[in-house]
């Protein structure tokens, strides 16, 4: 039986790759700590470049985090997408994250 | 015991304009809130464009407070930067910052 | 003799789409255009700022032109490669490609 | 009295370093030439990786010749401003310029 859900806007990922995503539960958690390193070094009025710096590096890592969710998203729903009208969706929506969103 | 902090390299701002982080670390601890949720995400295997658009929504968000640092920067370090080789040393690390930390 | 090219690293593009290409080559002519613009600006020593924004627009029409490629690529190419290694191998190019050149 | 060019839109630099426009003319020269081997790859259907890896390649060239212009407006300009709101208006000139163009 199929889901449910619409195929365009699912609600889930139709299927993750376990070591990415225990990697990437990882990966945010130190992120949150890098967040907090970050409200402390405002809170003790830390040099602005050093600030500037570190907020790059919180960027950058969670720029890498996409990337893995990229891989997954390659891997198993573009993958997956049937020549046709769902194929073509897929591909604009692609199109649309690459170039508005992670650019 | 404190550090003899070179002025090259000083470990704080030579001042910080207190509505400007006020409000930093306001949108820290809201940026905070939004890695628990991307973590969130990821554990319960949410639909991947999702996550990618979240995850853009918080590196703005970042992007955002280093803004307001910067301000914070160029009204009181570039500006008060005398002539001569301390001005070069500063508008020196002001492009390092915007060509490899920014861009 | 044409070389003999590698099935992972082909030449051509397996097809591309006539519109799509019109269009490209139609930018591209405009964006040289602009840059011999840029070249005139800098010659008359214009106000700095208005280089910068115009340097901006010249990378925004670039990118213009990079999204139409890209939409030629995942129709054509990506969608063609088959289950297994040459899937993976395309996938690994696209994220390489997104995370390394596109940002 | 107070000049009859208002210093918030200046039609010139105050001041360019011979050497950074030398410099700059060249290397605007170069990446016409790099868009219009650009054309030609569209023109012949090359690969679309290839495109979009050269493409990479003039924009981050572009993004070397706004580094020289800000340089120069940071010596020149920047540097020039008095305190005050001549000062304050150029200091918001920077951060949109970083922020909005730069990014």
């Amino acid at each position: 039986m199929t889901p449910p859900s619409t195929p365009s806007t699912p609600e889930h990922a139709s299927a993750v790759d376990p070591e990415i995503k225990a990697r990437n539960l990882k990966r945010l958690r130190r992120i949150e700590g890098q967040v907090r390193g970050l409200h402390r070094m405002v809170e003790e009025d830390r040099y602005c470049p050093d600030i500037l710096v570190q907020i790059a590096s919180v960027r950058e890592a969670l720029h890498g985090v996409s990337r893995e969710v990229m891989r997954n998203h390659l891997d198993h729903c573009v993958a997956g997408a049937e020549a046709g009208a769902a194929a073509e969706a897929m591909r604009d929506e692609l199109l649309e994250l690459i170039y508005r969103y992670l650019k």
